[in-house]
């Protein structure tokens, strides 16, 4: 399949992560011919930190990774493409279970310190075999598998590989963050949303990273949505090894945590972008920030409503700067709107202030924004100070071409 | 337009409605010769009743309806198609009142008298001249309109005209209600949907009638979506002229009124599914029933998330019996499901019980069931008795091509 016209153009350079290894295979789980499997082995003082979908039907590798989130010492990550491993009943835990064992028998550790990933068709029973069968070529073949392998190996209809790399400093010592994600389809902002994997050589403690990575999350992963369909598998996690040995922080607001906090949210953003970029038949990539309104929540379900409008994003898709479609999409969000106070521009261009057209109104200056890629969306309701950015992509063709033969 | 491959085959036969006059007109609002302009005029002794949308950028004609509402003796209905005047702030509202005071000057009543209802773009003032103008030409045309062409001026992107009739018993006088409606974008289910009019010479108390409205409301307008966005011009009216002279009954629970109250609800059911099946790009009718929910709300929650789900409804466009898509949408809708009692068929075929699929599950047969054009979902999450249905539509290219094109 052809990359999405919204790929960047290049997947980044990304350098080892101290205490990270990573090995891929090709299992066939469902695809021919393509390496579909993904393991990370972690060296023994990484913690881990994860946010789950909050699907009340979340597939058996979610539970499993939710369990063994309590438990100390992570040191393997395994991640299989095709199948979810979603709504598999017993059997499906007993899969991941499987997975889970013979990972730790290779490597030599505890089921409870694997965590275990699956994407793609919901219902159906994994090919176990498949699987635990590739372990001992997975193992023999760690840290003989780059970035870019491990972050192709996780995708599904997306069109691309998803990376980004940061390099920052905690205290004066240096330290990596990498990530990769994948998309595509069934993605909404109610949750991490999809898979995400992220790992730094940070030495830092485990609530620490937990809250770290939950807050970078709520700005990046929940505040992207490409078709409003909230998938039983959201699953990101960040994995740090300790190698740096920096100082360790005293607390979440310690000084020297700073610019790591800002690194990983920007590599968070940048991920959760690349897979609005490659929201299944985008040919768009949206912006809106909702403002003025009675808190950031509200701000949020605003932006969300605008965000996941099928006529809003039609319209973007057919470059038509049907505006009147976002009025309505602000009005059915529920959330105190000053009708006669409500702003809309887009590409910057103001084109409604206090509840009617501005005068000397100029379509022909927004048709101009629509034709880009990179649409801009300011929303101002009138109310108070909430303000919340969200990011989607614009509902196509291809969109419908992608989802109506999907299986088949 | 080609009619919707899901359009009835007929425009039902209507009769008069005593106390009901219509006129139709061509006034090019927006289309260019096509009647666009339709009035009613009720005879005095009229009560209306009336549920309107709930979006906080409702349009003017909405703020004007519901003022009029609770005044006495409704007198006409004036709607335009082509334009909504909604977001055209304090001239919008000004349109409005000139459109009444015509109406009131021609037929010798108050402009709080007369209701009025527009569709079609938001955002651009009405062409008012063009409105006033044919004043004259209605009144004098009063009673030489068919059903047929009110329904039919009242439409914008709709493929064919929306008319139901019924006839019944009030404590044995016969009535008649007709009804017809119009949709077909921006249709979700939280609200009185889209523009729909009903009319019965039934006797009856105001308040009674707005109790019945809202009450058929529910389980009808309100059980309808097409692509969950919500429309800021939503009306459903009902007007009765209490000319049959049937004996009034004592309360909204008297015997008489069985019977007019189950004719009115099948009425507007009748109504609802044909704007459904005159959803934007519509191929298949579909029919979600979600049952187990905690309660009522719960189960409408659920089948309201599986009804607007992009993934469900291209699933069913494409045939593919990817149920897979169903848990996602149960799962995504955030009540309470018990994934290990969740059972799905679809055409009455049990695809899963027990949260796994059923032993022997023939694809096939529902794969057949999807060929059809009325799908059936059933839905049971296995918590306590909470039950609702609501119609939907499949999302196609249809859809996109209607609406990344519409204002162009």
């Amino acid at each position: 399949m052809q990359s999405s016209p919204l790929a960047p153009a290049a997947f980044p350079g990304l350098e080892d992560v101290r205490g990270v290894t990573l090995a891929t295979h090709v299992a066939e789980i469902k695809y021919r011919g393509r390496e579909d499997l993904m393991l990370a082995v972690l060296e023994p003082g990484t913690v881990a930190a994860g946010v789950y979908t909050r699907s009340m039907t979340a597939g058996a590798p979610v539970l499993v990774c939710r369990s063994h989130l309590d438990n100390d010492g992570p040191r393997a990550l395994i991640v299989s493409s095709g199948n979810s491993n979603a709504f598999t009943g017993r059997t499906g835990m007993q899969h991941c279970q499987m997975i889970c064992q013979s990972i730790a028998d290779a490597i030599k550790c505890s089921p409870g310190q694997v965590f275990v990933a699956s994407t793609g068709v919901i219902g159906e029973l994994l090919p176990i075999a498949k699987i635990t069968g590739s372990v001992p070529d997975l193992v023999r073949n760690l840290s003989n598998s780059t970035w870019l392998q491990a972050a192709s190996a996780i995708l599904t209809t997306d069109t691309f590989p998803k990376g980004a790399t940061a390099r920052v400093d905690i205290g004066g010592t240096e330290i990596v963050i990498n990530g990769f994600a994948k998309g595509s389809g069934m993605i909404a902002p109610d949750m991490a949303t999809m898979l995400a994997f992220c790992f730094t050589d940070a030495n830092l403690p485990r609530d620490i990273l937990q809250r770290l990575l939950e807050e970078a999350n709520r700005e990046t992963f929940n505040a992207i949505t490409v078709d409003s369909d909230t998938s039983t598998s959201d699953t990101l996690m960040l994995f740090a090894t300790g190698k740096a040995s920096n100082p360790a922080p005293d607390s979440l607001d310690d000084e020297i945590l700073v610019r790591f906090r800002a690194a990983l949210k920007s590599l968070m953003l940048d991920l959760a972008q690349q897979v609005v970029r490659d929201g299944e038949g985008a040919t768009k990539l949206i912006k809106v920030t909702v403002t003025g309104a009675e808190n950031d929540e509200a701000a949020k379900i605003i932006a969300r409503s605008v965000a996941n409008s099928p006529l809003v994003k039609t319209a973007i898709a057919g470059e038509d700067a049907n505006w009147g479609r976002i009025v309505m999409a602000v009005g059915k969000a529920g959330q105190k709107a000053d009708r006669d106070r409500l702003e809309i521009s887009m590409g910057g261009i103001c084109i409604t202030s206090d509840g009617e057209v501005v005068d000397g109104y100029d379509e022909d200056q927004v048709t101009r924004h629509l034709k880009q890629q990179e649409i801009i969306i300011d929303v101002d309701v009138g109310i108070a100070n909430g303000k919340f950015t969200m990011w989607t992509c614009d509902l196509t063709h291809g969109y419908i071409t992608i989802n109506a033969d999907y299986r088949s």
